[in-house]
């Protein structure tokens, strides 16, 4: 890559030191408006995470419930390599639920802030230094290694700031933290502040920046070049309002853009993404950097012509560092290069003219506002280059399904496959089920193709908003294909994609036949 | 808000100028891989767009399809008060293709980096050079306003850079923009690199920034504060790979935290947002900044307590200034400050005593990964307060509906409100739409109810998986309720999600009489 990328890049007295990485998923990650994760799935995200290799784990905040500090107690048990934190207010409660988890560390908090201590603390500046310094030392007599975080920091005072951090430091506390509570900070300023902390005191400094302005990558990052060793993060940058700072952009840019290193093992990054989000229900937006389903796809004719060249030209890494494929996509914007590239995939290698032809027809297809799916650009070429083992082996004639309140869903299915016609019918516990299930009734029957996998991608909107659907079938050969279909209406779009997946499966048997 | 955050804001000559928003939407956003926009909905976005107040609007690629071209030429027409851009290669057919659209502004661009030069473009600098300087040249003999972009350019040797640069000024070029194609540039890099651009031309320089490094916003606004004047954004943050800055984010940094303006009508940017989203099919994570779902949505009792007393503790912004209201949580996390502040939103108030059983009960809800629901709190709150107020005001005796090829998806719904029977019947664009529309028609006859926000979470598993809806349903009064329901058959969910949301704003009505 070139070096003129990073030549301004600021040297620190750090820079051989590996970067500590604080997971936050579990708590501030949790702490997502309406998301509440049971005890067994903490304890398998802790086990992700771990694997991952993040150097502490912030289990949960103990005081909140029950469940949280069975959760926690499971966790810390397990022997991880990493440091299990719980989070605790200065108060003596909140401190005494974190040892009854049988806790190590302990993250306590009090704000600095005028607006914090005002509203919310209702304390004066004394107060709220006296119960720092009362927490940090109550904790460490009781055994716990302490970090300290002074609540909404970026907004506080700077003097007072310094004097309560230089105050805990004194108690005993073994790390500080720098929270910018609701993501205001600008890397500028916090360049700035973390300078002036580090200055004045011997203890390790982490940062942990809110997203509120999408700064929480930027501000962490401009923490760590100004002094700080450690960042809050979460996994897919979840948290409360617009979430906290994303390990997975923190990490790879530090690695790839600042030259610097962490214990994370980024091979496993989209895997536990997809796991997290999952688990807990939050979905990660397709243009999500790193491990957004989009990162490393292409559709653009000059992309894709410049990706076959050389994948640098257009990716800034290799997907494969992250744990990723790159994949290419047919459509309005696509060129001749990346449509041979993907029609060269199925073996199909079309003259100069053909490919023409072909792009220009899919184009028209994509002009209408369609996405092309691979059984549909395969179908096109086998239009344009005359070749009948490319047509469509199972063409859709009808259907029509039926639900409510007390009927169960039933479905009827027309279509023709080798110059026959079959109708089925069947009922499912839903009208995509009795669908799909119906299609399949004559899958089986005539090439043994079976559902194997079914996926609806979630939906915010309308009721009309879109749905996308992709469906994965077997053959009795064990080839899996799976074709994607979005639409206003979910079942249409399901028996679709349905359609799809079969042909594709159909047309590789053709293929490899 | 605290001085201190903005106290070390760089100054600089453009400071009293107004930002200038390109917007690349329709162009970059729409190389969203499998995206395609029909012109239709292209124009429709468009409107959006100029009404949101951008300065430009790069309505897209004239080269790449007829549908496209025809999408351009009808946007040109509309008399916007934004300048319509068309982008083009530095080659005759895709100007002379910007030329048939009736643009007068384009967007000329060749690659200026090594890598490019070498593996896609296969030319050297003296021949990129040539053809960046022929086609400004040629644009501008055809009356164009050209803003030009050396593609790569953070990756681009810096003095063949600047020497790109200042022959197309010299050419007649009337803007200047740097790409950070592949995302990869540090917002210290482009700092530099800015400064030492700006420093060398005359004419205004954009910044264009992807987001593979969740970089783009914070590199955009480091492009701002050292000398350019205007930013390639898109709404969401879409676009090629990880996307492109999204303006939200971009326009509300400038504002709030470097105290810039922009032509941008703030009000409208959730709204756009929906907007955009909706019509393009690609989702907004609800932990996006600005624009996600969560972004003014607070769960923990710490943070509802803090709101309560004074939004700012917890929010950086109010959310009416960029068209939000802000709502509360129950849940694990919450305290008795926030479920008492959400009961008294309903005219509930319980003791101390009822209080602390009442957030005592939904925790254990909670506990076992459940979020609470409004009814479920009022409900839990029935329970302990031994209220019988809150009881189901629509009862649902049946409903069917029917869709599948060449079907209008059509439901039928019988339900009971205050002792009378209603039956309606409404087609729709899928059998949820048209269930919850015939719904809407008598709770809008009856009650002034409608739908507001409609949610499907994904699914994965088999086509029996469990699907969980969720709907959001507004009175006539602002009043916003939402409500939850999972089950195999998606259809039913969202009946039984949207009965319950209608119960649930009925109650609120009832509780306030």
């Amino acid at each position: 890559m070139d070096n003129n990328t990073n030549k301004n890049i600021k040297n620190n007295n750090h820079s051989e030191e590996k970067v500590r990485i604080f997971d936050t998923t579990l708590r501030d990650g949790e702490q997502t408006p309406g998301v509440s994760v049971n005890p067994e799935k903490k304890i398998k995200i802790a086990y992700r995470l771990d694997e991952l290799g993040v150097d502490a784990i912030e289990a949960g905040f103990p005081i909140v419930s029950n469940g949280e500090r069975e959760s926690i107690k499971t966790i810390v048990k397990q022997g991880f390599k990493a440091n299990i934190y719980g989070l605790a207010r200065t108060v003596k409660t909140d401190i005494d639920a974190a040892l009854a988890c049988d806790l190590q560390y302990i993250h306590t908090f009090i704000a600095t802030s005028e607006i914090h201590m005002k509203y919310k603390l209702n304390m004066n500046k004394e107060q709220v230094l006296e119960r720092a310094i009362w927490a940090v030392e109550y904790a460490k007599k009781h055994g716990l290694e302490v970090e300290f975080s002074a609540e909404d920091a970026t907004r506080s005072d700077r003097d007072f700031l310094i004097k309560v951090f230089k105050s805990v430091q004194e108690a005993g506390a073994n790390r500080i933290d720098i929270p910018d509570t609701v993501g205001y900070a600008t890397p500028e300023y916090i360049s700035s502040l973390v300078k002036e902390v580090s200055e004045n005191l011997s203890i390790p400094i982490s940062m942990h920046c809110h997203d509120d302005f999408g700064q929480a990558v930027a501000n962490s990052l401009a923490g760590i070049n100004s002094g700080a060793n450690c960042a809050h993060v979460t996994i897919n940058g979840i948290g409360e309002r617009a979430g906290n700072a994303s390990l997975e952009e923190f990490v790879m840019s530090l690695q790839c853009l600042y030259n610097r290193k962490t214990n994370i093992k980024t091979q496993l990054l989209y895997e536990i993404s997809k796991f997290v989000s999952n688990t807990m229900g939050i979905i990660v937006q397709p243009n999500k950097a790193i491990i957004g389903e989009n990162a490393f796809g292409h559709e653009s004719g000059i992309h894709t012509h410049g990706i076959i060249n050389n994948p640098l030209t257009y990716e800034p890494i290799s997907p494969e560092l992250v744990g990723r494929k790159r994949w290419l996509q047919a459509g309005k914007h696509a060129g001749a290069h990346g449509i041979k590239a993907m029609l060269n995939e199925f073996g199909v290698n079309p003259t100069d003219e053909e490919l023409q032809k072909i792009v220009e027809q899919q184009k028209i297809v994509a002009d209408k506002g369609k996405s092309i799916t691979t059984a549909e650009l395969l179908s096109i070429s086998g239009q344009v280059m005359g070749n009948t083992k490319f047509e469509e082996k199972f063409t859709l004639h009808d259907f029509h399904i039926v639900t409510g309140l007390n009927i169960i869903p039933t479905a009827v299915i027309q279509l023709s496959t080798q110059g026959k016609e079959y109708i089925a019918s069947e009922i499912g516990v839903g009208p995509v089920d009795s669908a799909l299930k119906a299609i399949q009734k004559i899958a089986v029957e005539v090439a043994k193709i079976k559902v194997r996998e079914y996926r609806l991608e979630s939906i915010t909107g309308g009721s009309d908003a879109l749905a996308e659907v992709s469906v994965k079938v077997e053959d009795n050969f064990g080839n899996v294909v799976s074709a994607r279909k979005s639409g206003a209406d979910v079942v249409v779009a399901s028996v679709q994609a349905m359609m799809d997946a079969i042909n594709k499966v159909m047309l590789r048997k053709v293929l490899e036949s």
